[in-house]
């Protein structure tokens, strides 16, 4: 299989990106070709410097770069030899089978969404993120802010997203799906919640097991938490803080506490799009990299993609 | 001034509640009278075990209680003689200027909503929760389940309900008012917040300062943060799921995370009806007792529901 990564996209780049690679290629011995995307007269000497050599790297120039605050679809539109214009354009001829980047969010979710489209039946493409729970598994919330209003059957086209990424990239064998809400029974919530509620009963793609709390995110009781863009993104923000919170306060040498770092996930996969896309942070360091690549081979390796394309024929 | 506190409501009353008094009367020697309102056969015994005496405290008989799961309008029309109704009534009535109960959070509502109404020009009365603020300082943020559907108008009210509060209660002068969004820019969020920014934005009577992000939460950038009821619950639950959390894993020792506990600010008062009314959590114990009383009185004294009305005008 073939991964694109944007050597150029996050705060530390290239340097991290190429050290990224680097963990990759000592901890990894697969088939995995790795085209590198970037200016070759700035990466080519980094590359060397660190000795990242192999067979399956190849470097592709781009002599562009978008920028943070660049206008996504003006920035994707007049700067075609970016590295996340070039990407798109791999991925979308085929070249690659997935592309990673941890540069303007923006940019990647308009490529995402225009340059590879969002599968045939999905309304939306959403983009999720990964919830340490105290029992040691894994969760998944999701939508966590590319869609802010929405409605009832968005939320229980997530579901089904959100179910299938927990079962074939985080191994959860039927995941148990919650709707984010204000209390346990039918019928509670706001009127978003309470319309979802009956269509992700009914909806035989999932295991819906009810309303879930603000208590209820980091325990067990479900995998997949469902929610509007706007409630999931506060959430995920606050999360984050916390873990900042614990870090500063010298408490996130604590077990649970440090899964909560973003290096651990690597990125965040855009989900209901036709082929596998992940935005990394801004603040990608080696392991994020590193992490995002596993994930986009665990993508690929499962066709996670077609998987999604089946569900909603 | 004249307090009625509900001896029946609560996990642990009326014991906690005696407990509560007991602490309250070591540690005031205030002009306030105290109307303790319960089943006289069970708190009489219990005040006179723990030497809960004063010329202060006034013991009202009321032989029936409203359990949790009771139906709250259902039970306040049929138990007139239930802690909670009676002291509506005594409230109502002018016998008590405040009313604090931990009892059925739903009776409670109901009796401030239609024993005392909302004030005047105050479309939704709302609940609110005291934030820790990483600076040392105390945050408000509201509503935090009481509207779970807001219309902006309603976010524009919440942030003068609770600009009066922080400004009188937690004294603070000039509180800063943050809308919660999933960006910093106006223009960004939900159709609710988009439509809520400009209506902060001219409003003459609160110090808006724009959007704050989850993140933002924590931190002094805002000290009244305003969202929908659907919200704030969850941003509510998950900041307790998070202290419980940092309990189990024993870093609650923490400065920061131990201000994080309920007892240190003991209820939520309903903001935007007519008298003070503070409804107690149901794990309430001595101590979040006392701090219920310590508010109420704050809240009579600073004259606070009148400072509302004027502001409705």
């Amino acid at each position: 299989m073939n991964i694109g990564l944007d050597m150029m996209g996050g705060d530390f780049a290239p340097l991290e990106a190429v050290k990224g690679l680097q963990l990759y290629l000592s901890d990894h011995r697969s088939a995995t070709s790795l085209y590198c995307i970037g200016d070759e007269t700035v990466v080519q000497p980094l590359l060397a410097e660190h000795q990242v050599t192999s067979p399956d790297l190849h470097l592709i120039h781009a002599p562009e770069v978008i920028g943070y605050h660049e206008h996504p679809t003006k920035a994707l539109k007049e700067k075609q030899r970016s590295s996340i214009a070039i990407g798109f354009h791999l991925l979308a001829t085929g070249k690659i089978d997935a592309f990673i980047s941890a540069g303007n969010t923006g940019a990647m979710l308009v490529g995402a969404m225009y340059s590879i489209k969002p599968i045939d039946g999905v309304q939306r493409p959403t983009i999720s993120t990964i919830v340490p729970k105290l029992d040691g598994s894994t969760g998944l919330l999701l939508d966590v802010g590319l869609n802010a209003d929405c409605k009832p059957e968005l939320l229980n086209q997530f579901a089904v997203l959100g179910s299938l990424y927990a079962q074939h990239i985080l191994n959860i064998e039927d995941p148990k799906v919650g709707l984010m809400n204000v209390g346990e029974e039918e019928g509670k919530g706001n009127l978003l919640a309470q319309a979802a509620y009956p269509l992700l009963k009914e909806n035989k793609l999932i295991h819906f097991t009810g309303n879930i709390e603000g208590r209820d995110i980091f325990t067990g009781k479900a995998d997949v938490m469902v929610c509007d863009g706007f409630t999931g993104n506060i959430i995920l923000k606050m999360a984050e803080s916390i873990y900042d919170i614990a870090h500063k306060r010298k408490l996130d040498q604590d077990e649970y506490f440090s899964r909560f770092h973003y290096e651990n996930y690597g990125g965040t996969p855009v989900l209901g799009v036709a082929k596998p896309v992940i935005i990394g942070h801004g603040i990608s360091n080696a392991k994020a990299f590193k992490n995002m690549i596993a994930v986009a081979e665990k993508m690929i390796q499962s066709d996670l993609c077609g998987k999604m394309l089946e569900s909603f024929k």
